[in-house]
């Protein structure tokens, strides 16, 4: 059994504060400060360029990149970290085209976080390939035998909708297409099982659920089927079978190492290494019953107490990931009266109070107290101040 | 005057080292390591997500990057910072290419450092573009009507031969093509004039000479007359004009700000910013004097004291970036020999013993002990034991 006091004692949660806003920017593990801390001296200041080699700086990638294979369902050698979820979505994306060649259609859905459909924009006016968006629910019907790849965000930015994953995988391949899953709000919010739905390839960041940090690597996987023939356009020396013989010509490291592009951030890496300590002893499967217990307490305890909003996320838990929406018609100001009052959750526009759940850390008791202060807000109106609608430069 | 001895006390330089290898990662700035420390605990740990308004999270690329705009002859607002060098010289020359679209030649040069080789030559080959690689000397000559993009980076990686920045975008601009600099050994090291040599785009690293750390951010510039015509084509959401409207279609930010891609390191970004002050008071006209000091005195003591090795830099310091290279048939081993003794330089495949000279903490008390031990070894030829041959992972 997973011990969630154990996990929720790693971070530091600042006094007063009841953060459901994980889904964005998790919070920091203790390790993380302390861990940076002795690399940036022990390594880089006293080890200098030794670091490479004596604290095993170029290995990093890779043995990070398996400490999240197991948590999303993955095997060992099959992840690599690095760069930006935008700049993995192109690796694999490309790859997955140059694998169907003759096809031209990548889709995805409305649902999907806007980057990746700007990267796959990019990408498609590139290499001549079209870009097709269709309604989430409209994606199994819209798999035809044009379709190269489906490129897919399993979870919802903004509803928690939970795509499956395996049945769409399984529609794609029928049609002889590929899949790249998106896992930005799935990766340790709810049991991604990779191998079992025989995805293509796979995407993530580690700055939400992960806690690896503001700006953290991002990771890529690729089905074993695949690792020998994908070919990136991002050709990198770190993706190079001898990155070291300074070749004029590349030729592609073997399997994952290939998706590597340039030189890996270290100082981040190792924030993000620390807190992926934390995930030691947990249980996927006692993760996602974590996640819907505290999803299906808020849903009821809103819905129960707080006037004139309306939940939308699915209401099955089968089909949600780790977070909730409401919607309210002046959702922004709602949320910075929130956040005034120390339950942070965050505003997507144009309506969506947007909370996450993060197992690790969040409880009933933040539950009952996000469920109290939106009730309260909501029914005396105190949410209706000039402060509050003000927008900040990010939101 | 710039102060040096003010910007060495600001480094952490291990007891027993003499550091010649800052062209390949800078060592440590003592402010860094706090900053980073601050950053975690008071801006990650208790700001939480609301950090990117409150402690400026977003807007640290263009800040930092008007920071190394000094550094370059660049000008406020036209540098940004992001991802690393690899990705760089992808966006740079794929938007130079896209300016010229009738063309389809992109040029470089056999010193350039191979992963621009490999980044261009996968760009070539998605785009339908030629990537042509002639030899460092031919580069001028090779400049014709079919040119799109000139790609070169200014210092070569190996010998340290600089090309003359001006004439060849001449040269350029003559045959109608563009122009895309990396800055990779200039950054930091030599007085780089990006506006006074009408360059079109350039990139560089910021672990080098900059000092940032291992996998510090990179940056790029766009010269003004380009900047709201060009169009990358990694079209990440921070490059977009709205990210936060979360439109489904692109949109590119104005001026250099399309560059950014993904979510930026904000835990990397503070160490380099915080590497960027030492260079706060140093004028580029002090830093290539003593930069060329450095390099005569230690070219001129080898070759009086240490035998069997060549020169392999430009005699002409005005040739010459701010490093050295001698080459020796049994280089690894004599390199891994000075490492041992505490002068810690790289060795370049096949022969090149390399020495960088970093004017920030390098003084002549540095080229003196380099050649001190340098010659004891190769007259003594205890280089040549068994320990020393040995290859390690990176090198």
């Amino acid at each position: 059994m997973t011990d969630f006091n154990r996990t929720r004692a790693a971070f530091h949660l600042p006094e007063g504060v009841t953060y459901l806003d994980g889904n964005s920017l998790g919070p920091m593990p203790l390790a993380a400060r302390d861990r940076v801390a002795r690399m940036m001296q022990d390594e880089w200041a006293e080890e200098l360029i030794r670091g490479w080699n004596s604290a095993g700086w170029y290995e990093q990638p890779r043995r990070v990149g398996d400490r999240v294979a197991r948590l999303i369902g993955a095997g060992p050698g099959q992840v690599v970290m690095g760069d930006t979820l935008s700049i993995k979505v192109f690796q694999a994306v490309s790859a997955a085209r140059a694998l169907r060649p003759e096809r031209r259609v990548i889709l995805s859905d409305s649902g999907n976080f806007p980057s990746d459909l700007y990267v796959a924009e990019g990408l498609a006016r590139a290499v001549g390939a079209e870009l097709r968006v269709v309604e989430p629910e409209a994606v199994a019907d819209a798999i035809g035998p044009d379709l190269a790849v489906l490129m897919i965000t399993e979870v919802d930015y903004r509803t928690g909708r939970r795509h499956d994953m395996a049945g769409l995988t399984a529609r794609a391949h029928e049609a002889g297409a590929l899949t790249v899953w998106d896992l930005a709000h799935s990766a340790g919010a709810v049991d991604v099982d990779l191998l079992g739905a025989d995805a293509d390839f796979a995407v993530g960041c580690t700055y939400k659920y992960l806690n690896g940090g503001p700006g953290a690597p991002a990771f890529i996987w690729t089905h074993p089927r695949h690792a020998e023939a994908a070919e990136p356009i991002l050709q990198g020396w770190m993706g190079h079978a001898a990155p070291f013989a300074f070749d004029l010509g590349y030729r592609p490291a073997s399997g994952i190492e290939r998706m590597r592009v340039g030189t890996p951030p270290v100082i981040a890496m190792t924030a993000l290494d620390a807190a992926l300590d934390v995930w030691e002893g947990v249980a996927l499967a006692d993760l996602r019953a974590r996640s819907i217990e505290l999803t299906e307490a808020f849903i009821a305890g809103v819905e129960a107490n707080c006037p004139g909003v309306t939940l939308n996320s699915p209401r099955d838990p089968a089909l949600r990931g780790s977070q909730v929406g409401f919607r309210h018609p002046q959702a922004y100001a709602v949320m910075q009266a929130l956040i005034a009052e120390g339950v942070i959750g965050d505003f997507r526009a144009p309506d969506v109070l947007r909370f996450g759940f993060a197992p690790l850390y969040n409880g009933l008791d933040d539950v009952a107290r996000a469920v109290d202060v939106l009730a309260r807000l909501l029914r005396d109106g105190s949410w209706d101040k000039p402060e509050f609608h003000r927008k900040a430069a990010v939101t």
